[in-house]
């Protein structure tokens, strides 16, 4: 997504002049602060604003937890103690705002999420851009054969041929279709709540969306897992970077947790169990059913 | 939005057998159950389910304020007090979940209002049947020209055709693609996750919407209202209808207090007090903006 | 906790009179609805009302998976799909309404779950009953010595004795001086507001508690596990019962997965397939800390 | 409540380093952050963070609602539209964390209000402090005889006398014996989830309290209103005088359409238009109960 030059001088301009707060300040976030990082082919992630560090987490742990937990641990182990026995609220302590720049398919998704905050760009007041997300040939994928719900293989040749050709003329015929029925000359023009109707689920959209860290990293171990639609992993992606650099011990707990980690179910344990004391254990005599047994021997070999 | 022969029967089917409950039961509810209410061309509200009564507001109300409130009032008079002084949990402890069917665009607008349950089509999973909203030429409207966000006359003679021509048109061509892209004859067939980018927001999807009393009259306050896209307000005024049937002394509570009232600000009582002293007030002396003055000139006159 | 014979009457009309309904029944739970089941020494859990049942999940399961779903599993796979792939929003379609009369401890533990619709008696407006939370002689533990939340050893003798003497006799003097307070007798009566501020927090309050299966399910993986404090642990322990009739499958997934699994960091994930492989991790080659490695073991021996 | 030494120490130190930041900033609230403001006897609000200032929330509706609203309004007309019609996600783009000590009887009121979040000094984990709340003689009030949940006349003499002693003595017995039963001298000691069940609800508690500028909102026309009991309505009139040096011109907003605004039903708006055209209406014409008539009353006059 190429920034317009007053773009960029907006976010130059934002960034020229630092001003002394007392509140807590994340290093790392700062050096984000209104950069826009490039997501798909006009899609952007820009933090606009955040509130906490890693030590608004342990200081809101020790409100909870009294002067004890002072002396026994470090901020790191306190943390992972937290995460890992799945204690929220102190994550709930820290706030980011984001400002996103999506396809509406994608949005429609993301929104699904409901604990966080919303204000998105309004095609009833204002008139949306002609600019629509084509995916790059390496993402033109078919259906997968064995997931209602993935993809396949990557479309080849004339197959993938067509299919950006049909995105690229139907994105542009609606979209003149689309100014033509607003236009207002030489006539009255349809209202703009009504002309939107006539856009694809592939034109962009964009919002600031304001999640706090126990809600965020909810959403990012379910977005920026690998079983995710490529279209919203690539923002979750980005936005793991950056939270990243603004919370690094959270985040190292919940790399550790929650994405690298499994929930197992009592039948998983118990065949382990028996794994570990040596017995060979094979799904028939697993008690679990194919598709449980195969995503169990995905996890653990 | 004629409904298929599977579908009455199905219809039918669910309101053949009725069953035995100890639970509250709403008479009027009961017969709104499972029918599919025409709304737009090709949407459809339905009761799938209800929890609770106008009783039950009274009952929840009354393990709040205890006995007292057995003697002094009577179930209305004790459900408008409720309403009037903004006492909103014991209309939370009604809840309704709704079958709709509604196109993108609505529903895009309608998922705003985050404390609800939804479980939505999932295009993603599954095909979208092909069915787009066309606008009745009727409500073929200009964009306002006093308000940004509003319709103005509607369109005539050839505009209105071209519109109308256009809108269908696209429809037909992005879904014509939509299914060639998705095809597995002499191709692999693109993924459903990608393909569906290519629909426009005027085709509908459907959903299940679950949502306690209180926060459906919060939704139902905002799109019933006469400012609300025509789109959505149609859904909620068949859902006014249905609300009434199921609980008739909460609703009319809600319509003398909410639908019917406003709010005015202290500016605007003290306005309000100098005319029903005698004084003749204008927008200069009023202290009001000129929008403000407006819009309170609209509520009195 | 001994009804009175008001309160065992009005349950009995309550049940007496079934009505018919078209909507979805569980069996299961009509047995149990209005009964009040005794916990603690003056406690109970109600089931007041519900929505739905294990085909009312399947069902909106399939509005959003389409027709895909019909052929390729039956209702428990589909069910337990949905668990093991943390789909939350087919169990948010059914509801409980729960009457809790609970100690003012437990209250104020369990309100920090907050998807829920609560109703509680207001000592704002009426006046408290005189009903106590004492404990049974073997509930009167010591300070666990190595957990900072737990309890160790059953007090004996004359300690035992002393606290329960403390605990009788300081209710005994609140409440006493709390009617005193309340009193009109010869005075004008301290405001009830005002006066409820010198109860003891193992006072009994009670609320109407509705919540979704969803966040009901996540509120018993955390109070009915063997880590939660036994006041409110025997409250989930009840509720168990109760959904497990209500929504069988459901459940039998929850216990499988939730109550019955564990979640495994990616640490813990790498030693099992060392261990699988062969070799002997103890703690110092494990990458753990301590406590996560007693954690570990504990699961998984 | 006068701070100890530490405390007045790590206020000053947290206030003596101001840092660079890129994020929006609002001098007034800079110079509220860490300060403890008193109330009642031993509680305090204080600022640990904010994120956002009015112009974030102007910002937040220039994405919604795109370049148009650049020209029209300058930032105070955009701030008081947006809440005249109850647009309510701009004002969400701003966030808030207190850190409240107050008597456990206001805390279960305020947490009520379930859209924040809450870290709260856990007395399962640790030992409270030996601090209660005992009201000042001019707030001994009589319960009301109008009101069943309101306050009268003020207690005098011996009755307002005897009333302090109660609570006092019976604040320091409970304490004496939590102390006593916790005590590991001689004896194992109660666990501390236990002996805190003997502690009165004037004790004080602490916690962390985040929430977004709607909701605070919410919060104080609720709280900080003239029916709210005195000793949370004194919390909610010292975050006021906070909010309002943080955002002046939303609380400014605040102040007009909802602290002193009033919401009349469609009756009282009919009798209203009646009044005006000149015609004297009273509680019988007006079709209004008579609590709804001496409301109206109390309104306008």
């Amino acid at each position: 997504m190429p920034l317009s030059p007053d773009q960029i001088a907006e976010i130059e301009a934002a960034r020229a002049t630092p001003r002394l707060t007392l509140r807590a300040v994340s290093e790392g976030m700062e050096s984000h602060l209104y950069k826009a990082y490039p997501v798909l082919d006009h899609g952007l992630v820009r933090v606009i604003d955040y509130m906490g560090d890693d030590a608004a987490i342990v200081q809101a742990a020790r409100v909870s937890y009294g002067a004890g937990t002072k002396h026994v641990q470090n901020d790191e182990g306190l943390i992972r103690y937290l995460m890992r026995h799945w204690h929220s609220t102190p994550f709930e302590m820290c706030e980011i705002k984001l400002h996103i720049k999506l396809p509406v398919f994608v949005a429609r998704q993301w929104i699904r999420h409901r604990t966080a905050n919303v204000n998105e760009y309004s095609a009833r007041y204002s008139i949306l851009d002609r600019e629509f997300y084509i995916p790059e040939p390496a993402q033109l994928a078919a259906q997968s054969v064995v997931n209602n719900q993935g993809r396949g293989e990557v479309l080849q040749g004339e197959e993938a041929a067509r299919v950006l050709e049909m995105l690229k003329r139907d994105a542009a015929t609606s979209y003149d279709h689309y100014e033509e029925m607003l236009s207002q000359e030489g006539q009255q023009g349809l209202a703009r709540e009504l002309a939107r109707m006539n856009l694809p689920m592939n034109i962009y959209t964009q919002w600031y969306w304001k999640v706090d860290l126990h809600n965020l990293f909810h959403f990012l171990r379910l977005r920026a897992d690998s079983h995710a639609q490529y279209e919203i992993r690539v923002y979750a992606e980005e936005m793991c970077r950056l939270v990243k650099d603004w919370v690094p011990l959270a985040y190292g707990a919940f790399e550790d947790y929650r994405m690298g980690g499994a929930t197992l179910s009592a039948k998983a344990l118990a065949v382990l169990k028996r794994r570990l004391a040596g017995e060979a254990v094979d799904q028939e005599s697993s008690g679990m059913s194919k598709g449980e047994w195969r995503e169990f021997i995905e996890v653990l070999g």
